[in-house]
């Protein structure tokens, strides 16, 4: 119907005539001329319909804003003083000869040139996507799934679908489930993860696997989270945590590369415990300079008990933040820090304003200052690297809790002071823990089916809460982008860890029965990995939500305000899957 | 932790050292020395153990059929008299210097040298996908799939995601359900297909999109289909019928070249009415050259009422179908073919044998011969173009009956008499009716958002049962491979075939409001097609299931014995849903 988009109309079609096809994006009367700007998925171009040819002004006159219409015409260079640089269109303008309106729009519930509400926006989704912000965001999504596509399938990874409709598996969230109605009483689960059927895959010799491929988790959606999300799901074949690495990490250098023009460089790797040491993460933004140093030796034997006390108990941790500049920071600011860490379970935030190097204790500030003695100060401001002008942040307490407080305090006094430096800075976190201990429970840090580094199955149950696992996470400006590990591809081995975890041999079985069966019949070694695509589609286009670079999200009651989904059934499609509602929501 | 496939090792490889990882497919032992088939995805190669190498040769001495192994051995070339030339690495064979056995593997419970029962496969599917055969049917699959996307992106199509958890849509079959847990006694359904999202990204200016994409039928499993199977799913603005059967036609022309060196040329056009007539069929198999012929106004004089009852009733028809060389089928074949027909509803099965034509009513034998005159027996024989040894099968019932009974009965006869001719045969089929009336309801025979051809919303409605829609085919072999048309993008249009179909106005708005809403915001002309994945790859790879080409298909009860889906929920989980289960299972 058109010979070409809009957004390509540049000089070189000067003289020419076309048609094109699209939205009126803006109309504007100017003494008799009509300017309208049309808009298609490729840009705008600007369009004039002048009083010479009086039937298509009387057309053109009709129009009004979203109206989605043919037109053709003659492009033509702007006049001199029109030009617009900003735009692929802006030497061109093309004069109207011929106007079709394919469908006229009522006003817009939405206006483009304020925030509209989440629900509005979801709402009424195909308009919110007509912003060419938001449209260009979904094309720069499938370029880059496509481009993912073609690198992992020039490496040989063959792509594979896994069912929708399976087995609860173990990942950790609730599942959904779908009642059955040929299996009455039984339910199917959607997947939170093709892990297991990625491992059978290897097992019957497919190799490489990859798989673009949605996931679903029924949480409570706190923070950015999507009942339905998207993975890039990978799984090799005689390939060690390294060989995984290396394609992984190509992958996304090559993305990067590709789609933003952007070198990332070789990925440096840092230990979980070096990660949790000195930014209190396993998912580092390494952009914030701020680091934790810990200052328990020095700090043990001050008479100040909030400090002597953890720096003495063998689970307790007494660390500083050194602020750049942050002596310069009020006391209602410090008094909001003070409160923010309490959401991590710290009692108070200690702090000493250096407010010169010079002059010792004279230079200093602080409500504890009198509980230190000038060399134990000394030492901290040393260690610490403290200059003039800096302020040092206290955290006492058990480990978990300084840790947690002090790497959330980093973040948020990064994002505050605007601390940040570089704009890309990507690492792998290795040498995970195989468990974590909660109340004498053993869980599995990453999931059920990853190999520990460096011992059998008898060391392993010997002495589990000392185990590494050969599992690495890939983490970008402190969000992990992706997360995998080798897997176990021996019985012993995978019964072992189901044993630590509490799992018993019939729940192991009647669970997890074809896994045990299929490492039976020659299990190769294999290793694998999970992107988020969804969380790297919105970091790599700058995007603050994921709902941002979905079509068509969830609010986050889990709901689609667009088609009202979920909806309630009628009685003959209960009855066929033989449930019932037990309550009605109130 | 190799250095190539196994597969890929050729004579170029002499005199080089390989590692080498597989499966032990096949083991002997000559005299001492010990021969293995290594088996990775690419291929087999043959490796040798002999007693020079004692320590090897022990270890080698243990492998036994699908234990897993590394190997690391010399590529020399075959004695000449062992040269195998059906395979790529049949010039040369590996001395076996090295070898690790990664893991060991029981007696397997599938023989591959036989048939397995379904449930057998599916319960060891990694076993059954071991099989080269299976291995290289879902390798091809993957390059089918990734020569579909690189097609489609390059003219200008954007992977879009749609979601999985959403509303019912009225495809017409029934829907899988998804209790919501936020929304407690409400549901989300698994979607038929993207339909109504895809006509919303057109909405939304994204101007083209394709996805691969699963979607989901809670049907009786009879014949060849699955719960969940994959569309590719494409959908363009501004494009007419004309513009998206070019698109399409080009893809699968394309696809056929590059995976199969097969040229499809051009694909004919048929209107559905010719198809009928013709073929008694909307997917005519063109291989097969039996036809239908109309006799009604031959047979409506005759004294025979079973001819001439249908002959003289406008809901009638009277067809044969002309058997070459047919005149040799026992009685015992044609009593057969008369119980065939009878599942279709027909009475019987008239025939009449050309032993020979000449020498007239002589050359003749049928049981209603006495019914004819010598005149219209002839007049039958010409039109139906009747040579010496063939039969004439008659049908003669409502139009209803013949046209199904003898579209089955052509296509057994087809496969039964080996008749078909050339290997690929597409073809469009076009003009579909908008409606089929059943008991004076109308229903959409493609779905009810389908445009109507050259009529308005008036027109339409004035007279439902002769409108054409803009609706398009794509059949190969007798398969329908895809099925598209122009959308309906005016909201007078759209309420119109909603009314048609019963659907009332409250009814309308709270299944397909937003949809009615949608169309009130400048709505582009729209056009779209999917294509039947698991079908398209079943046929290209020769497969007779589209269970074949998935990698872990549903038994025909919908379920999975290999992970035992579905089953039952726990307490919690259902009373986390408020739903209760009122039947089990029996």
């Amino acid at each position: 119907m058109r010979t070409d988009y809009c957004g390509n109309i540049d000089s070189s079609y000067v003289g020419q005539e076309v048609t094109l096809c699209g939205w009126v994006n803006k109309r504007r009367d100017l003494g008799g001329v009509i300017f309208i700007d049309l808009r298609d998925r490729e840009g705008l171009v600007q369009v004039v319909f002048d009083p010479d040819l009086p039937d298509v002004l009387e057309e053109a006159n009709k129009l009004r804003s979203e109206f989605c219409v043919k037109l053709t015409g003659k492009v033509r260079a702007r006049p001199a003083g029109q030009v617009n640089d900003t735009m692929r269109t802006g030497e061109i303008e093309i004069l109207g000869t011929g106007l079709h309106i394919y469908s006229k729009a009522n006003a817009l519930p939405l206006d483009w040139n304020q925030e509209n509400s989440e629900e509005q926006r979801l709402r009424y989704r195909y308009l919110d996507l007509r912003r060419p912000l938001m449209s260009q965001r979904l094309k720069f999504r499938s370029q880059v799934t496509a481009a993912v596509r073609r690198y992992l399938e020039g490496d040989g990874f063959l792509d594979i679908e896994t069912p929708i409709l399976t087995k609860a598996t173990p990942e950790g969230a609730r599942d959904y489930l779908v009642p059955s109605r040929t299996h009455k009483g039984e339910f199917f689960a959607l997947p939170q993860s093709p892990q297991l059927f990625k491992q059978l895959l290897m097992m019957s010799g497919m190799d490489r696997y990859y798989q673009i491929v949605k996931c679903f988790r029924d949480e409570d959606l706190r923070a950015d989270r999507q009942p339905e999300f998207t993975q890039i799901d990978l799984e090799t074949t005689f390939l060690d945590a390294d060989g995984v690495m290396a394609i992984t990490e190509g992958l996304i250098r090559d993305l990067f590369n590709k789609m933003l023009n952007v070198e990332l460089g070789d990925f440096p790797r840092m230990t979980y415990a070096e990660a949790m040491q000195r930014y209190g993460s396993d998912k580092p933004d390494l952009r914030n300079p701020l680091e934790l140093v810990d200052v328990a030796d020095l700090l043990s034997t001050v008479e100040f008990k909030v400090f002597s006390g953890p720096a003495n108990d063998p689970k307790g941790r007494v660390s500083v933040i050194r602020v750049p500049g942050g002596a310069s920071l009020s006391r209602k600011q410090l008094d909001e820090y003070t409160k923010f860490v309490g959401i991590y379970g710290a009692k108070g935030l200690a702090w000493l304003k250096v407010n010169s190097l010079e002059g010792g204790q004279e230079g200093l500030q602080s409500p504890v200052l009198k509980f230190l003695s000038e060399d134990i100060t000394d030492a901290v401001l040393q260690r610490t690297g403290a200059q003039s002008g800096d302020i040092l942040l206290f955290g006492a307490d058990t480990a978990n809790v300084v840790t947690e407080a002090l790497g959330a305090l980093r973040l948020k006094l990064g994002e505050d002071l605007d601390l940040l430096e570089g704009e890309w800075r990507p690492l792998w976190v290795v040498d995970f823990p195989m468990f974590e201990e909660v109340d004498g429970q053993y869980h599995a840090l990453h999931h059920p089916f990853t190999a520990p580094r460096d011992v059998d199955a008898e060391q392993l149950k010997a002495n589990p809460a000392d185990a590494l696992s050969d599992a690495y996470d890939m983490v970008l400006n402190g969000v992990e982008l992706g997360g995998g590990s080798v897997r176990i591809h021996d019985e012993q081995m995978q019964s072992a860890v189901f044993s630590i975890l509490g799992i018993g041999e019939q729940e192991a079985q009647s669970k997890f029965g074809f896994l045990l069966d299929a490492l039976q019949f020659g299990a190769p070694p294999h290793a694998g990995l999970a992107f988020g695509l969804d969380r790297l589609v919105m970091l790599m286009t700058g995007a603050t939500s994921i709902r941002d670079v979905m079509a068509f999200p969830k609010t986050t009651t889990a709901a689609c305000p667009l088609t009202s989904a979920p909806s309630p059934a009628n009685e003959q499609q209960l009855a066929d899957l033989a449930i019932g509602v037990v309550k009605k929501n109130t």
